[in-house]
């Protein structure tokens, strides 16, 4: 199970009522999020959810509206009493731009491991689990940007009737299904012996600045979720989107249908786009699954029911 | 005239409807920020107050709560395509934390003068303006932290009558008003001569994160508006004050009372202090004009009327 909430759909500037984009994953107790630009702090408040868990910090990159929020997230992460070491993810310079900025939030009771980025595309495997990933791949801005995925593997299913052909002492079956390898005296099961294939799992792909690219295809492929920047509503903007490096709603859109994700949240919209709903039909012709998000908007994503079919989408809400 | 707005009341971590501590000051048509926590631009754009005007940006000190929303905002007034240099005031180490900052912010269209405290009190002239004048004051925090007086001087009145016994012609009388020594060939004449004595102005004093000390009580004397820090409304507290160097409301209060202070107004509330007002009756027993203060609290302060008893306290909001 996975919770996404889009905490901020502000590109550049905030707007009053418009925090600056940032994204929050919560899974299995724990929490990723992707850029923490200015309020971010406020906008997780006023949305409920504590900044607690949040184990894992990534960075497209490090234009204010992306990072300003940074500062004051970790001073209340500290205030909260934080000890257990913060991930944080980002392109080269991560470490030197967070401890610049760390110079009006010296003295945090926690200690901050940075994963500078270097490759085109990198995974990530999220601190004490087997089974979620972050996924980062280089996309095309006008500075070094990534882009990220989120994964959730999922274990094929336990076979017991295989495992009882085998003759495997039932106390070792769970640890199997949990991929430990057993040995008992000289015999040694292995969790292939008993495990199905591997069953499709969860993937949530987040995207902000960036021109369309082969890139995020690639990544977003088959996502259950694909959150993408539309910094431009209207057609006739489409010189500023290739000067500043960033999309049309309907670009974005085409990166949706060509990676065949289940649903598209724009994102990052201009301070100039008041009223991003006004564009999304013309999103929805070419993705239908097109959503204009709103702050605060929030999804909980479940493994395919087992004899159900399809996802759950439950508890959306904006 | 002089518009006050306190653009946030929020003390140490912002709320989802509380902005941190920041107040902006217009005057003949330009401003003053004092302080720019986290969410300031947002502040600034749910009152409607352009960050155009702002040519000078005054810091209590450098905790994040009130300078984590600078960088943002330095963007906007660069999107907004200032090229006017802006001054900046703070205590020592001013240039570097800004610098730091500006990591994210970089490439700026105007350029930043620093004006650094090293004295237990200085006074800085409003750039371009005779009549405008900054008061910085130590204060009593963890870290050294000045609070700000803004004083708005008014030259005495013109005095026709005299004019007209000196014989001075009429062409003078404007830039005598105005403050300019005029020599018409052997004859010099000065305002003095033509000018009553200086009369009451308006002064709008500003103090945050300190305990109550003889400084601030001596730099607020007369104020027109004190606004103050009450960091706790009630009375157990005092020794969490005392401890990180903040005030209740009541100490607030006997300091207003001792300066003779027309207004004060509470600010920078703990984040677990949900209602302030609720701790207001309280401190009104020992300053009556007392008010707890919400974000967006505005007045538009005017010079004694001629003939009219008392300032024009106007457009008071909320």
């Amino acid at each position: 199970m996975l919770d996404i909430c889009l905490l901020g759909t502000g590109g550049m500037m905030p707007l009053p009522y418009r925090y600056l984009t940032s994204m929050m994953a919560r899974v299995n107790g724990s929490a990723i999020l992707i850029d923490a630009g200015e309020g971010t702090q406020m906008a997780l408040r006023r949305k409920g959810w504590s900044p607690n868990p949040i184990d894992v910090i990534c960075f497209t990159h490090y234009h204010a509206d992306h990072i300003s929020g940074l500062p004051g997230l970790l001073l209340s992460m500290g205030n909260a009493e934080r000890t257990a070491p913060l991930m944080m993810v980002g392109p080269r310079g991560l470490e030197r731009v967070v401890n610049s900025l760390r110079v009006i939030a010296p003295g945090l009771p926690f200690d901050i491991v940075f994963r500078e980025l270097e490759e085109s595309s990198e995974t990530i495997a999220m601190p004490g689990m087997r089974d979620v990933f972050i996924d980062a791949f280089r996309v095309n801005h006008n500075v070094t940007c990534y882009g990220y995925s989120i994964r959730l593997v999922r274990a094929g299913r336990f076979d017991a009737d295989a495992a009882r052909a085998l003759g495997i002492p039932v106390r070792f079956w769970n640890p199997l299904q949990k991929g430990s390898v057993i040995t008992d005296g000289d015999v040694t099961y292995e969790p292939s012996m008993v495990m199905g294939p591997e069953r499709r799992g969860l993937k949530v792909t987040y995207v902000t600045d960036s021109r369309p690219c082969a890139s995020i295809v690639e990544a977003a492929e088959g996502s259950d979720l694909f959150i993408c920047e539309g910094m431009y509503g209207e057609e006739d903007k489409i010189a500023d989107a290739r000067q500043k490096k960033h999309m049309l709603f309907r670009e974005a859109a085409e990166l949706a249908d060509k990676a065949g994700v289940k649903e598209l949240w724009l994102t990052h919209y201009s301070p100039s786009l008041l009223h991003p709903e006004d564009f999304a039909d013309a999103a929805r012709r070419v993705f239908p699954a097109t959503v204009a998000a709103k702050d605060g908007r929030t999804v909980t994503l479940r493994f395919d029911g087992d004899g159900e079919s399809g996802e759950q989408l439950t508890h959306v809400q904006e």
